[in-house]
């Protein structure tokens, strides 16, 4: 067990249940678990023998959590730019997916954990992927925190193809998702945890739903999917089964407290109050849809989905078409974009956004007994983020969470810790070799452009 | 006349005609013009005399234009959060600009010009306010470029107050603005210029507009206004005047390649084309609607405005509304919401969104012939940036200005320089001393806020 460790003089956004915020305040962890959050005076005179670390007044807050991210998909950032849907699964994701050995995947998702730890982000929920263990051997030489997904489909169509793990045998790809949990829940000293995938209510049967569905009950598991992200979803489910994506969902019993679906941008008020009474938690994924053009924040209904009570996650749904793995970025576009669509400033909000990309991540993962929020008994994963930049001014304890989420951002992240452990350290990344991770992936990234026969877009000329 | 220099080896964005990327660059400028822009190697051995500086691999483009920006509300910075548009004008704004003297807005557009150069800005344009004369004396300490409009309003309303300088004569308003220019246009060496002002279709009169459209085409110089923002602007100026915004404006002659309108979320089809047959100017202030729930982005056609041929720019309108003074982040809402919005990925983008912030902003502010791109005989206003961040990797020089719009943005300034002077070197503020600059604004706002009594929000509780 690592000795006792505090860090002191920041502010403190504990989110815990009364929100409070310590103005000059303290966090000390021990073992990896938090043993005390408050002010500094009372945390530091509580444990005089633990090791103290200057918190240079920042801003301390719980790791961000990312609850759907293509970790693998690193390695194709800046291919998808302006490209429409179809266009990109036919012409660029298909063909990567189909291309990305075991090894390439490894530093895809080496490269998509070290950019969120350098952003903050400290857990991570990822959909699933045809290198499981790769992805999961990434994270734990990184050191952040992971849900994997299995990467479940059986109702594989050539026109709309969306893995390369797709076949037509829900009894395989159940019985592969359960071998996964076998294999891995529980890795890296409980770092890694699997959950049950099903790929998108575009291509699961309703065989393969229940097996999901009595696996994940069995096992205690999250199940983790893509749901109604566009119209287009809803017309395929309505023309294969006869019903909406969410209404078949829940009549399939997927539904759930366990349920945790990525997108949403396609559903209606009755959606919302079957969510909301199913307890199902709702990801979303705001620059991807912003890049991708699906919809999810001008026809989402996410204000409603909140004032429902449905539990809202965040996530960047993949490097390639967020285009930046920074969740206060994330947290901005959450926080502000309803309020243009709606035309009311007094939508959602900072504060809104920073319990989805904390508390809601951790629900949404399963996780939010251990993580979450700074208080004692729960994991040591935290954010420390510098506030002497102009953007902070002239203000900048006015309200603090405000000022992260509206004016600042990801890139003054100076700390960062998972159970405990400094990963980032002055925004230095401590656990792995930059550079080496960084040739690696760009070595990958273009064997795989070169091999699959990727299109390249230089829109004005290079000379 | 200062030394010649050159900026050699970073990636050239030049924005020339035929939007030329010279991959490893260079840029000679002397005398505050740019006297070679190409390959390194070419431009270094053409004027083996000059200075040289490394620019270390990083992305030179034009300085970014804030075409509409309030400069003395950095002030107010935090004061607007998530409060309903009428709400701010009477419980914040009115009484701050009732209260702010010129000493204060002096520091309160110091902190903007700051942040707006750290972020990599040169030139920005101001509507207006009650202090004209602290407001460019604080462009002319901080080095920045400046359009400054004159405060224009003569139709005073209580219940809709929006000026400190509104009175109910045309004559007198046109008269102050005339002698703002008289004073000021061509000042601090030219960096200063001065434009007409119409605050808002909602506050001018006939007879202002007229006044004004005759003074600014004697003089040749722009006008500068706020125009139908939103659907509310339209509603009473049907009311008052019996005609919606834009073909008002268009019936009363304001209409014109000198005419750049701020906003324009409510703008029909027929408007559009009246917009681009007049060759006028629409300033975009997406992080405004963002954050102010204005529409702009939903509700607004700024696609359509593009596909026209109207001139697009970009403003963050004011640090208190937009939260931030980062261009680039202001390009990639203007490059990505409207693909949300139409369902659509190969709407607008990165590339236009460039366009809309170098020559969009530099022909909104009547200077296309001296500023927008990086060519020979014009100012030698640029920006570097840094490019060895993660959120560059894996394919950094793929496709640099999508890099620069999608995934990075203004906190990578490295350089930054106005007629070849360097404002901004590795990211610190060369021309003042930051940190009393920070401390006179944040003593100014205290002042106010108390003076004024604003009210102050803190959401969670501050222990």
């Amino acid at each position: 067990m690592t000795r006792g460790q505090i860090l002191f003089n920041a502010t403190v956004v504990s989110m815990n249940p009364r929100r409070e915020i310590f103005g000059d305040g303290a966090l000390a962890w021990e073992g990896g678990r938090i043993v005390a959050v408050g002010r500094s005076q009372e945390v530091l005179q509580q444990h005089p023998e633990f090791d103290r670390i200057d918190g240079e007044a920042g801003l301390l807050a719980p790791g961000f959590i990312d609850a759907h991210n293509h970790s693998a998909h690193f390695l194709t950032k800046g291919l998808l730019d302006d490209v429409a849907v179809e266009e990109r699964w036919k012409t660029r994701l298909y063909p990567f997916e189909q291309a990305v050995s075991a090894d390439e995947a490894y530093w895809g998702a080496s490269g998509t954990f070290a950019e969120q730890l350098l952003h903050g982000t400290t857990c991570v929920g990822d959909p699933g992927s045809a290198h499981p263990h790769a992805v999961a051997r990434a994270a734990e030489d990184t050191g952040i925190r992971l849900l994997l997904a299995g990467s479940t489909t059986d109702s594989f169509d050539a026109a709309r193809p969306l893995s390369p793990e797709g076949g037509s045998d829900a009894d395989a790809a159940a019985a592969r998702n359960e071998r996964l949990f076998d294999e891995l829940d529980g890795a890296a000293s409980g770092r890694i945890r699997v959950a049950f995938g099903l790929w998108s209510d575009s291509t699961v049967s309703d065989a393969l739903c229940k097996r999901v569905r009595d696996l994940a009950e069995r096992r205690q598991a999250v199940i983790h999917g893509h749901l109604a992200t566009r119209e287009a979803d809803n017309l395929n489910s309505l023309r294969q089964h006869g019903m909406r994506a969410v209404p078949r969902y829940h009549q399939l019993g997927v539904l759930g407290p366990r349920f945790t679906g990525a997108h949403a941008g396609a559903i209606d008020d009755a959606e919302v109050e079957l969510l909301a009474r199913a307890g199902a938690t709702i990801t979303h994924c705001p620059s991807a849809s912003m890049l991708g053009g699906f919809g999810c924040i001008a026809h989402g209904r996410f204000p409603e989905l909140v004032a429902a009570g449905v539990n809202v996650a965040l996530g960047a749904d993949a490097a390639s078409i967020s285009r930046f793995l920074d969740m206060p970025r994330l947290m901005y576009l959450a926080a502000c974009a309803h309020k243009d669509v709606r035309r009311d400033a007094t939508v959602l909000g900072a504060h809104a956004a920073m319990e989805m990309a904390t508390l809601g991540g951790a629900q949404a993962l399963g996780l939010r007994d251990t993580l979450g929020t700074l208080e004692p008994g729960k994991q040591a994963d935290f954010v420390l983020l510098r506030t002497d930049g102009i953007e902070w001014q002239p203000r900048p304890l006015l309200n603090p969470v405000a000022n992260l989420v509206y004016s600042s951002g990801g890139h003054r992240v100076d700390s960062v810790a998972v159970a405990g452990r400094l990963l980032v350290r002055h925004g230095r990344l401590m656990s792995r070799d930059f550079n080496e991770l960084m040739e690696r992936a760009r070595t990958a990234s273009q064997s795989i452009v070169s091999r699959a026969g990727l299109p390249e877009q230089r829109t004005w000329p290079v000379l």
